[in-house]
């Protein structure tokens, strides 16, 4: 059969690539997240899929049911297709958290447009639109609110919020947008409530599949899980000249709780805590640090847990701070409760197939989706090391392949 | 008695002064740095001073005894007047740590300044000349490396070495240089060796003067001191999907370092161990870290217990990145010995006024002319918190002045 799969994912393997190592920089609305977009919409179409842009950066291509002829552009006149028909969407996101890997995001786009190939090549007609979708700033990576686009288009986060938001460069994401070409209009998109479905697919993040030894799988939730800034501050000095016990250093109590969270979500059943991400303020070697900003991102089988787990690392934080004659202040920058997918959706993708329907630690547009209310599945690739938002992460090519054959066979279901 | 210290000081208050923080940031080669220097060149050419740059960045403005009309300039055909006299050297450096005060050395050079000027007040001559200095690049906060002019000018750097200094941006030092519209040309600086005796106006950066109850103090010496760079490298991944058992988490390493290296510190007679400066990667909110670069500066009354403790902190470091599956190298970036300086000098300086005669924990281009073989001493003003690289370092304007007039009647003493 076929297939374009391998074409496509080769088109943009070069695309944001640091030539040091290995992995990406697809941040929202910079060139090569812009460039794998405009990549997006040639190959939507080429389909003859209808683009449609939303005001928040995410884009759909449209496979509408009453275009038979696909060669020939729909009918312009007419204004939408679907109108009335409870939509399939499909899709993930292209942008990437600094230095990450290929898989996460791409994969879903390049499978959902493979997978429309597959359908057509099978004499396959839908009986509802199928849309292609690729939204933006899932990772959060410039903006610091995960799934910003989804977010956005669904109503999770007002335009008011959004608009407050600022990169690491103090760029507010209006004017970043703006400067990237588009003409933003921050709010719920129009056509997502057209939409009856969504289908997600997605690298694994961890290993459940490789021990269960199968190539593809079903969601079954996500673990809620937020990110907390912590800001210590204390005050700057020489770092030669003062005493020890007259500091006031931050520094020593972020370390002690980048310790504890540790410990916290090791001593749990389930939790997981990272700090990846620092500022240090002035950050210079010969002087004790006024400010340490750490952001800690935190996940846990459930929302009781996930409050716990936090509401201990502050309070061990905080009692390191009045030894260290510092201060802490913790602000949850996102939260997202805990998101169960449609069930009966799972059974109806896995069970054909005796996929194993597993649970997920990591955020994905899917389950904004799905807290929105609209019916949501995630399939899962697996992936030979677990590694993720790395530039070592991997997924066998055959295993892709067979992402690929699973989401055509389940829009087939869902679609026909 | 008319003094321009105060006005000086206020030319140089507004330049390079951050509105949030009330800091400076007076990196050398860039825009506010190279206001300073051009002021003070102009200061220089005001007072009939004789302006000579080397290549190293480093500017000395000398008061030759033959030229007595100073109002007059210079024969310029007769060139240095100098030639054959023990020049007396004083002055400091006008760069600043990032955020840092007003007063580490810019105090040195605009002391010695108004100290040319009390000296004419006063109807004095040099017998020899009198040399007011800028050294650049002293806090090391753009190239890593402290001192930089002065180890260039003594030859304690090579210009071999100087040529492979990159700032945080990745350019080079000689580019820096040029951009600033310098010509460059690294290495011993000629006039160097005409000087006879160097004395260094600084704010003090500890508490010893205000126990003291005294307004200025000698300095006796340099604790031993160096910088090491700390690179934590371990393994990215996904912040959420990977099991905690299954990391290998270089800031957990870091974060225990830090802590010990604190703990070590405390733990002896007089050491001090900071890490105020960290470069993460990737540095994202949901990703675990590929490397943490972390930069410790430490200090200790002698060099055995200097070693001593750095090898300690890097021996628990390293056991606990067996532990977290990371990896560590510790690369020491400089390393100074200790300094005495000429105890003679310092016994004629301070006898006189009873001043006490203190050691100091701080690095200083005193330090490194002393070093160089160059009878040095260091004048010390109080500093009422002890806090220095910081917005709040301070000195009030009565010791300032109390400063100045020490290190006038110190030249008027060597250079009389």
């Amino acid at each position: 059969m076929p297939d374009h799969f391998e074409a496509m994912w080769h088109d943009l393997a070069a695309v944001g690539r640091s030539a040091s190592s290995g992995g990406y920089f697809r941040q929202p609305f910079a060139s090569a997240e812009r460039e794998c977009h405009t990549w997006f919409v040639e190959q939507c179409l080429d389909r003859g899929l209808e683009i449609e842009h939303d005001g928040n950066g995410n884009t759909v291509g449209w496979w509408n049911p009453i275009v038979r002829d696909v060669s020939a552009p729909p009918p312009a006149s007419e204004g939408p297709e679907r109108l009335g028909l409870s939509g399939i969407l499909t899709g993930s996101h292209l942008d990437s958290v600094l230095d990450g890997g290929a898989y996460d995001g791409p994969l879903g786009v390049v499978a959902a447009l493979a997978a429309v190939d597959r359908l057509r090549d099978r004499g396959f007609t839908p009986a509802r639109p199928i849309g292609v979708a690729a939204f933006a700033e899932e990772e959060g990576s410039r903006f610091g609110l995960a799934c910003l686009g989804s977010r956005l288009a669904s109503g999770a986060t007002s335009p008011d919020a959004a608009r407050e938001l600022r990169d690491r460069d103090g760029v507010a994401l209006l004017d970043a947008m703006a400067a990237a070409g588009l003409e933003p209009e921050l709010g719920p998109s129009r056509w997502l409530q057209d939409v009856g479905c969504f289908v997600e697919l997605h690298v694994e993040q961890g290993r459940d599949l490789i021990d269960r030894d199968v190539a593809v799988g079903v969601a079954s939730g996500i673990w809620p899980h937020g990110r907390y800034r912590f800001d210590f501050t204390g005050e700057a000095n020489h770092a030669g000249s003062t005493r020890m016990e007259d500091r006031r250093d931050p520094m020593l109590t972020y370390a002690m709780t980048a310790l504890a969270a540790n410990k916290q979500a090791r001593g749990s059943t389930t939790g997981r805590a990272t700090f990846g991400r620092l500022d240090v303020a002035p950050n210079g070697t010969n002087a004790v640090p006024s400010r340490v900003t750490a952001w800690l991102d935190a996940r846990c089988e459930s929302t009781a847990e996930l409050d716990r787990m936090i509401a201990e690392i502050g309070r061990l934080g905080h009692e390191r701070a009045g030894r260290d004659g510092t201060a802490l202040v913790v602000t949850a920058e996102s939260v997202s409760g805990a998101v169960a997918f449609d069930p009966d959706l799972a059974r109806r993708i896995a069970d054909p197939h005796d996929w194993p329907v597993i649970p997920t630690m990591a955020g994905h547009d899917a389950g904004v989706l799905c807290a929105a209310g609209i019916p949501t599945a995630m399939l899962f690739v697996r992936n030979p090391t677990g590694v993720s938002h790395s530039p070592a992460e991997f997924a066998e090519m055959a295993d892709c392949l067979a992402g690929v054959e699973a989401l055509t066979n389940t829009l087939e279901a869902l679609a026909g």
